[in-house]
């Protein structure tokens, strides 16, 4: 940390800021500039002592060094890491495909979409049985009677489940059904629940809160990570900004960026990043081409009777589209879709659909 | 709601959306124009129609035209909305203010500065016994311990209090101390905490999400209302912009805009809303002279030993030069200062409220 | 300056940058902290530095200690700037107003509008004869036709004329009318412009780009400043945030601010930082609440058939009573309006004001 | 244009705006809703009438149903526009890619790195001669003199040269070496500029503002158009965001958006969209999987000694492994490399620049 003094401190506001430096129990180092003084900090300094330390007399602003995060940051720990489901690998270096429902409607719908999903290479099953909405007057999920649905569409496709927890108290629940818990943008930094699924031991995804920097986003993880829980994939999903021509700004910047600054795998959201579905190809594309180790696509079998978030969805046509072209554009990057999970319980139906 | 065509729509497109409307037991009225054709579509739609009529083959673009918002509209509820604690109306045309430590720390410092802002003046003492922390190294707030120093700061000045509360699981608790529940910028759209303070009956002061429109915050405010509770104060806080010279950007256009638009009271946060406290009392007044019924200001006897946000915190001495000076200001504006609440237990003591 | 290395920099990549540094001509300072090192740079550093330093291998960032801007810091020039046209002093602790039509267009219109904001009390007379359009179908300007009405209008009034020039090729032109000229949001950093601005002796009102942080907008006064010209007037006129309910988020925490880092006067465009009329009269009080030192605000005799910004201008009525209110205001701050200025040369009609 | 009255709009109010309708010469249809009356504008609108229409008594809102550009609209114009210069198509389906200097500065550096790009494939020489540099004390680019050295590195390599124009008095200098002019971002609603490029017959490379929705950006190009110059390259360069972490927020939704709404061509601008040299290849590879027609990127030779910008350029290195993995994409794509330009003129010359 560096305290940044006034070009007119006088040389007691200097004493006093590093009389107050080592009160604190840290090493003061001043550096006499040309047009001013600046004070260096030694030692672990805690984040509000920025607070503690501006408020001085004299002081024109202070400056912090380090990193607040560190269970999160790839200064500390270097190597990928790599998030396990059964035999699903998610940062291993292979693009996996999360896809599904915005949210879980009908018995037909979901199993239908599961099955397209799984039959156009999907890694994992998406199904919101909890959702947040906006307004209150609108569809807010089946809860627990979803939870079942997506337990069933598991059993008979064999993908693994990711499913979003909105409220500490339904963690426990969700997590018997779901392989992955989600964390919502708008939870972002609802710190109850990110300690709540910190308790756990299952993989959590963390979509980025549309207000986030990345700094807070990263720190939202090493909320969930202190409790013990290092299994963290984070979702960018889009940020808010003046464009209003999108619903909200994908962030692609970010992307190869907190690949930098963190060892956890990103993935990406084009659905609800874009907001509208003739442009979750290109972006989902564009995710993996600056170096996502993953996709959350919306699919519905019929996206004009789905109960929520229909302009976003694809239809399983366009997503197996969506697939062709990324097998190709993942092949060419030298990062080829991860090998197929859930192996076929349909086959045993004779389908034909996947050999 | 009114479906716009593309210029290039064909008959069949637009009798297609007129069958859908019809379909959901809509009526249809398409206009032609010059350009395009338009369909009004007429009865009481649902937020999610207009995902559903977005998706249709020929379609540019689906306007709406009411408001998504019912309980908290002003055109729906045309009286101003004064919310009651004890004596002190918020809401009425007099204008209240809540100060205190932004995070209840020792006894020592709390009982100074509750006795301090109630000298000075306030109406309600504020101060955080559960804080949302960005960081997960950072102080979180003493939780029940810190429920019990404000009830006594409560005995001793006769100030109701005003708390944060973070988790549903602590919604309970929280209200057996709080005279005005606290939901905090970072909570602004959790939903599964706005219901829960809705089943209570305390008045909830509701900060706006750093990320959200002027819309979704009234829309937050309907999560709380369609729970049964309409005691709901609007607090703008600042939102999230590109300026980094300040904390976040006080949206002063908000607070005339959203009394206009809604009867429920507003209150502004000019501690979050600059993040400096030296721009605290010239955007505490702008707010007020901007037709705020209230102010909520961080203060802490000791700025420099505060837990948290000790940079904009004010001292005693500059609450009270504020409190002067607002006197002053809305005397000229014709809304006055609220009259004294907590009367004066340390005047005569001998009240028994204070040994 | 200060470059922050990477926590595994090596020696060799340290004693690179510090050998770096001093062939530049600088001074080096190595601090060896806990986690990693960082090396101050001493002397008076240039900008481009921060981009030499921070592509050298090992470092992490680089932290600017100066601010960028000199001629328009208060730092270097402690002393309030008072801008003088005439008698009218900008700046000097009174407040000043000036309004009139967005865009000149009709005489009748021109001049009616113009009697009525002197009448109502307005210090200066503002009008576009060239008009930034966003949109080429759009009315842009009456050009040299509308410099000459306003010519007439100052004639008429004594009201001093503000108006604003696009194009550097015009400024010369524009200068022979006008007393003040405006540079538009859209020009913010349009640095042509604002260098022959620069070469003139008139007062230069710089609206603030709608994109531009503080920092920005005070370097864009620089460029003016520097070419010898220190009649800055600075005006906050709204930035581009996510929130669309306005045309633009008003930033008053940008006014005490920039009166603090600042010398110049500031003033405040309510008109265009909400973009309704009804929120013209709550953020024109709240910005001099805030400390502004005078308001632009737009005013149309018949708003309806104003040529442009109709939606935001006040008719003379709504203008006349702000003026009332701000009077009121003005004087509960200590900070009185200006004495009226163009004393009734249409005085010769012996009234008083208006026959 | 849909005029949406309030809900408490008396008869009079609403026959007040037909009437107002049918007296600017249009035709009205008004909409009795269940909750409101709306009133549908039948003719060829023009964009001010919104706020004719706006300011009436009793309406609550205006709506646009007309896009309000044409020229650059691809429902006015389905065909994609081509680009030509000289062999280049730009827009043609086949990827181009413009490199080079952010500075032209030393003849050596820009003979250099002229030579290093057209080596590793790039189409287009960029170099800016005239540079908009954020504060007065910076580089600001060797004008005439850089546009000599411009001239001489297309002599030696054949690479048609693209580079920025500033001041509307330098358009006819700067277009007599330029193949392709340049818009910068600060510049994208600087209208005496666009008119002014509009008026010349050369290829106009149109920066979006970095505060510019995609409406706005486009109603730029339209400004250049109207004068008659319909060669407008699109190029997106980021956005200002709240994030900090990079420069500015690269808008990959906008490039499949904008190719949709529009029919010019779009490129990216990976340098100044980030701010970092080591976020550019994995931007770039996303912005032509996401559908841009191309890219502009700056190199440097020896980019610590970059008199601009120094952080976000290339090495040649590093551009000719962009350029080969840029390849593979493209083929995979679909959309392979544009065949190269300016077949080695050098070679012909036995000058020994090239073995």
């Amino acid at each position: 940390m560096i305290v940044v003094m006034r070009t007119d401190a006088s040389p007691e506001q200097i004493e006093a800021v590093r009389a107050k430096i080592r009160e604190l129990g840290y090493q003061d180092r001043p550096i006499q500039g040309v047009e001013r003084t600046v004070v260096c900090v030694l030692g672990q300094v805690y984040p509000e002592m920025l607070d503690e330390l501006s408020v001085l007399d004299g002081v024109e602003t202070v400056l912090r060094v380090s990193k607040p995060y560190k269970l999160a940051s790839r200064e500390v720990h270097p190597m990928d890491t790599v998030v396990r489901v059964g035999d699903l690998e998610i940062g291993s270096g292979r693009v996996v495909v999360m896809a599904g429902q915005c949210s879980v409607d009908t018995e037909e719908y979901t199993l239908a979409t599961a099955q397209a999903v799984r039959d156009a290479g999907a890694h994992v099953l998406r199904g919101g049985a909890f959702k947040p909405r906006t307004s209150p007057h609108s569809f807010e999920g089946h809860g627990a009677k979803g939870l079942e649905l997506l337990a069933r569409a598991k059993a008979i496709t064999g993908l693994p489940i990711i499913t979003e927890v909105m409220d500490p108290r339904d963690v426990e629940l969700v997590a018997e059904t779901a392989d992955i818990l989600q964390i919502g943008s708008r939870n972002g930094q609802n710190f109850a629940l990110l300690k709540e699924v910190g308790r756990t031991d299952k993989p959590v995804l963390l979509k980025r809160g549309m207000w986030a920097t990345v700094e807070e986003w990263l720190l939202a993880a090493e909320h969930i990570m202190t409790q013990g829980n290092h299994n963290v994939i984070l979702c960018e999903r889009g940020i808010r900004t003046f464009e209003t021509a999108t619903r909200f700004t994908f962030d692609v910047n970010a992307i190869p960026f907190v690949k930098r600054e963190s060892h956890l795998p990103v993935v990406a959201d084009p659905s609800h990043g874009t907001g509208r579905w003739y442009l979750v190809e290109p972006v989902a594309l564009a995710a993996i081409a600056a170096g996502a180790d993953g996709l959350i696509i919306e699919v519905h079998v019929s996206p004009d009777h789905a109960l929520s978030d229909g302009a976003q969805s694809l239809t399983p046509q366009n997503f197996a589209r969506l697939m062709e072209r990324l097998d190709v554009l993942c092949q060419a990057l030298g990062r080829p879709l991860h090998p197929a999970v859930g192996q076929a319980p349909s086959a045993a139906r004779g389908d034909g659909q996947r050999p």
